[in-house]
């Protein structure tokens, strides 16, 4: 293999894939980076137990010549030193060559490197996925909705299933749902794909789309989304992102969403988030986040939080709307502050059922968000 | 104790002072801000066992009102929860108010908050510092000061004298020495004061030092210094900052700073430092941080580093100017990297005396900055 490249072009690349470049590598291949050269261009494959993200630079874009490839060929390069020195390389052109064992020689302006390469044969082969069936998601789109569930699944490694996003998809309507037994978050969108086309219980980490999420660019272009028997496959541009799909069955949450209300309530986002951003500071204190809402006359709704240490926060806010029984309840502070930063809509409603029941969060302009919270059952 | 204050005032005192206040104190009060108002103004004290700041707001600044005060007295404030809530109040006006017990509210727009107030009596009284001799320095060369020596002290608080910096004063000039045995670095600069003021063998902890370095503003304003027997006082504008002296010698290391060389390079400053990032990239790998120079012919020198797992990497660089013997040595890489980072001089000068002795660098532009680095002893 011999080529020379764009310094850019190849760290840009670089920097996409090595994500899925394992940190601790049960064996040396997989903290390596492939590298295949052919005369059409520049494949990069990193793949760990669970993702594998693969990067294509082509020879040439826009009629303006990336890479010149001399002699085609594969190797791998352990990726933690090669990630690091090719963002630091002197000129903007680099040239590799790979000789005998693998052992491959990087030049750029008077910096000469050699790397200990591996034997690409040794690199785990990527999923063969079919791709008869697929939907599209515009990427900003696809980044809102992970934004807006990952934060309530569960970070308890105990049990494996609550840590993913479930994914479904039936009448083009793509959902989203995540919970950690302790609150859920859940989001619908129209999805691009044919009307028959449906899918259940796909089940994704909520790590793994976070890391997806930071691929795709905050624009309106589509992603290509192909679900396979235990693989979900990405098509960003020239990336493509591989995870496989949790195993277990994801429980059943349709049940716990009440929809019918004994006291409503309409709040101004920003105001709400504020107050209990105050109270989540005394709160926290007590290393309970333990936060008190109350309605009190005339519309008005009374948060407070306290410690026996430090004191007592206090804070009143209108409402816009007040319908129901008033009412007294405690609530963990860190989860309504989490639903609060990701919801995008300036007036938030909210529905009790009582305060031993679940509290439903959803904004006001749009129904395509529903947040869940159990209360706390508290003495006082 | 009763007044209205600026949220932003206050607020801007009170991250000055924050610094001081003990994060896990050994007993409540050392974890507090003392708060003392009188009708002139708000004084707020936060103070741990190594250093105390004291940060002065007027009632009025420039014929604007900042506080108004109704009833003066003091109290302390547990610190964290202090200083996290007034960034977040929803007004710009704070009433603080003191009643029994040193229960103690605060009100901003809707939000009331009832902190548990500590007893003033309690607080740390602030060492008495003869204000008799000073000298001054201007902000911007004393942080310059600070930067270009704290980079050498020890981390080990197994020899507590290393950990500081070693302050001298004589014909109004100031010299700052950190040595952690292995590196030395030194600076000179002028003071402003009285011909004959002069001392020695005053430490202050690099970490302190740091600290200090945050409150000074980067501008050419004028810092008073006072130095007292096992304390040293500086003034920057409205904020005294205390800390005390550490106790014990500071090694003499006048003699381990040659002065005739063997071998003598000018370098340009950003490809040396380029070019030792990249080798050190490499030496990392080895947890060593070993890097060679060796000089080749033509006023060429190569930097290199190497690991059995990963590979190599040779860097050449023309010299600016190369006088005297061929040599070939090995040092820390990153040593050398953290002094390249803080020298400002487009050009440097490196002078050897052989593989074995103390490798000097310093600027060509001026002479206020050595620093000295040991070489390794290596087989190869």
């Amino acid at each position: 293999m011999k080529l020379s490249i764009s310094k850019h072009e190849l760290n840009e690349a670089i920097q996409q894939v090595a994500k899925a470049a394992s940190s601790r590598p049960t064996i040396p291949i997989l903290g390596g980076i492939k590298i295949e050269v052919t005369h059409q261009g520049v494949t990069l494959t990193a793949s760990d137990t669970d993702i594998s993200i693969q990067s294509f630079i082509p020879v040439e874009r826009d009629n303006l010549v990336i890479a010149h490839v001399d002699k085609p060929g594969n190797v791998v390069l352990p990726a933690k030193f090669f990630v690091e020195i090719v963002k630091k390389l002197p000129s903007d052109n680099v040239e590799i060559e790979v000789g005998a064992h693998f052992q491959t020689l990087i030049r750029s302006g008077s910096t000469d490197i050699q790397m200990v390469g591996l034997d690409p044969e040794e690199f785990p082969v990527l999923p063969s996925i079919e791709q008869n069936e697929l939907f599209q998601m515009p990427g900003d789109l696809l980044k809102a909705m992970i934004r807006q569930t990952v934060l309530a699944a569960s970070v308890n490694e105990q049990t494996p299933i609550l840590t993913g996003v479930l994914w479904s998809l039936q009448d083009k309507q793509l959902k989203f749902v995540a919970t950690d037994r302790h609150r859920l978050a859940s989001r619908v969108a129209q999805a691009e794909t044919a009307m028959e086309y449906r899918f259940n219980n796909v089940v994704i980490a909520a790590k793994t789309l976070v890391e997806l999420s930071k691929l795709v660019p905050d624009q309106h272009g589509l992603v290509d989304i192909v679900v396979a028997d235990n693989q979900v496959l990405f098509k960003i541009g020239n990336v493509l992102f591989y995870t496989r799909i949790l195993d277990g069955t994801y429980p059943d949450t349709s049940k716990i969403i009440p929809s019918m209300f004994k006291t409503e309530l309409v709040l101004d986002t920003k105001n709400l988030t504020d107050a209990i951003d105050r109270a989540y500071l005394m709160s926290r204190e007590e290393k309970t986040n333990i936060v008190r809402l109350t309605t009190l006359d005339n519309g008005v709704i009374e948060i407070s939080s306290s410690s026996t240490e430090v004191g007592r926060v206090t804070e009143q806010l209108d409402a816009k709307q007040f319908d129901g029984e008033p009412l007294r309840i405690a609530f963990n502070s860190k989860y309504m502050l989490d639903v609060l930063k990701v919801i995008d809509s300036e007036q938030i409603f909210i529905g009790f059922t009582g305060a031993m029941s679940p509290i439903v969060i959803r904004p006001t302009d749009h129904s395509y968000n529903t947040y869940v919270i159990l209360p706390y059952r508290t003495t006082n």
